[in-house]
């Protein structure tokens, strides 16, 4: 199988599986307990809250947690930031965990307010400097989209958006973006910055939430007082230290990795039939929508894994109630959001992958237009 | 080092790591993509859950949602079940993840009032009787403690319970319960249930909570909409896969188990000296608190671990902040209290772990007696 749906999850790399099971099997003690080996756990942890920090280009003054996933550390963001007087600004391009979180708290009174996004799937900055107002407290802006790729400018709006409020607490969810784009929370100078274990080859249950200055989070979790008091239950050694040698192997020659799935990412562009190209040139090279109007993406996602092809429609997180908030927010037919599939990439992606692919189905999709639609 | 902390966590177990492994490195997809491969790991999270729910006693109507651990199963029901208007009672025997919820609740104004502990450890039921009123809706009582081992007749209770008010949601922590004790969730006859993966030899990072009737819950985490919209966040498959591995082991042969800890735990009441024995006769065996007052807790433990034994003092997942609220609770002196230290077990300690443990301690404690305490 050839695993072209890199945006939904990754398979855990060998080497951070050998870590996996040390922290499971031989020093698997409870970080809270009073022994030195558990004291060490605790070291362990705090080394790997230090590099993930420095990897996301925080400073030494600034603090990382970890959760169970980027929908927690979501959740936690948006339900310890935006209260009764807090006027907040939401992307229309977020993942249902930021999207469905403010809508629940926009039905509960609160006040937030969705940005647009344009056609190329970035919010609308036009727009949002004009909504951008000194009574706004609280923005949240993913840094890729998790379907299209398309790429906001966080430094760009954090400017912009701190000029006219210094005080407004900025959230960006970067679970497409760390390992991937261009990463640097302190040039962004963005307070909060969401990452996610599974989607960088670490394993599914394991998330961080980067937070600036160590500036207080009301917890989501109360209990036992890990991890600051900020997220308590025991933690996922494990899965952290499993998170932390992740983001140093997707930060490894990232930029060579970038231009090397750029030119994937072309060859499939330059060479892929009877589709519409829904990434702009501009968004992330790791993730490509494509559509092909009358055909329906599950038909041709199913052709496709008959062929050996394992590929996306949209995001899979919430694949099963088909969500098309973004394609519709960019202005797309139904007929093209119908027909959209999702091909992402890894780091470990290879041009023989994608050549077969494009070779595949093109004749598929060829086959079955002449087939069925005509 | 032979590890007498298994209230605190476990190892996780050869064959349980195996199982990891495959879901972590070969069936790794994301169990909401639209490919036949990933619909068959969403069957196997199906079937997990099924097979939970049966070694938890529960009927094929009920439900179990998977979480990150104990601590968020059990905010997740405290926050979901007692809202503005709720009268709740809570025990003062909790783990702290369920009474600093609840002590957080109650600082924001809600209705809660805490339930007494008898010097054994467990609710007072005459006291209950009296503050269970027909207006009382939401109680959450431990069924076993995670301090000292004491065991609440839940079922007793629950019948007192719903005799008064039928419509009263009771919810149990049963972390330190499952796979240990006698646990049937429908002979019980309460509506939510706690469990935790890495007490019973599964990792850290996965836990669930059982809900009768597939009784509605409030989700605390909002996005994708997996577990049945009640907990999104991409499912920690491995996770889980491993939970249902354990959940088999521990329910194997429990009762046999049962008897052998508990002929271990007796060797240890009856042969460790100069120790208070502070749990009770009719608690867990899997748990022994003893108290060797007038030496800290902490130095017996870091002796003990030099002998190359590992026991843990109170909570070990608050251990840090120490806590006396059970003991406190219970009655006992602040020099029982700082010396207390707790001995729990697995079903795999052997009557050669304690016997060379309790040489040990008695040596060093007679030892440290003689040298610093005379």
């Amino acid at each position: 199988m050839v695993f072209l749906d890199n945006a939904s999850t990754t398979p855990v790399l060998p080497e951070i599986q050998e870590i996996i099971n040390k922290y499971n099997q031989d020093v698997f003690y409870n970080p809270s307990a009073l022994y030195t080996v558990a004291f060490q756990i605790n070291k362990d942890i705090n080394k790997a809250r230090q590099n993930i920090v420095k990897r996301l280009g925080g400073r030494p003054t600034d603090n990382l947690i970890f959760t169970s996933c980027a929908t927690e550390s979501n959740n936690m963001v948006l339900k310890a930031f935006i209260k009764k007087n807090t006027k907040a600004l939401v992307s229309m391009g977020e993942h249902p965990s930021v999207f469905k979180t403010a809508q629940e708290l926009k039905n509960n009174g609160y006040n937030i307010e969705f940005l647009k996004l344009k056609k190329d799937g970035t919010i609308d900055i036009e727009y949002f400097s004009k909504v951008m107002t000194n009574d706004v407290d609280f923005i949240s802006i993913i840094h890729v989209n998790n379907e299209t790729g398309a790429i906001n400018d966080i430094q760009k709006i954090v400017a912009i958006a701190k000029r006219i409020n210094p005080r407004v607490v900025i959230h960006s969810d970067g679970v497409q973006a760390f390992g991937k784009i261009d990463v640097n929370v302190s040039r962004m100078n963005v307070d909060l910055y969401t990452i996610s274990g599974h989607k960088l080859h670490a394993p599914k249950g394991i998330g961080a939430l980067y937070i600036k200055d160590n500036k207080f989070v009301k917890p989501l979790l109360n209990g036992g007082g890990q991890e600051f008091d900020l997220r308590s239950g025991t933690e996922n050694v494990s899965g952290i230290m499993a998170l932390d040698k992740a983001s140093e192997i997707v930060c490894d020659n990232r930029k060579e990795i970038f231009d090397r799935v750029t030119s994937l990412n072309n060859y499939i562009r330059n060479n892929i039939q009877n589709a519409y190209i829904i990434s702009s040139e501009k968004a992330s090279p790791f993730v490509l929508m494509v559509s092909f109007a009358g055909c329906r993406a599950e038909t041709i996602l199913h052709m496709m894994e008959d062929e050996g092809f394992l590929i996306g429609n949209g995001s899979a997180c919430s694949s099963k109630k088909r969500e098309n908030r973004n394609l519709s927010e960019m202005g797309y037919r139904p007929d093209i959001i119908d027909g959209a599939i999702r091909i992402s990439f890894s780091r470990f992606t290879t041009l023989q992958d994608v050549e077969s692919f494009v070779k595949s189905i093109n004749s598929k999709v060829k086959e079955y237009i002449e087939k069925v639609i005509k």
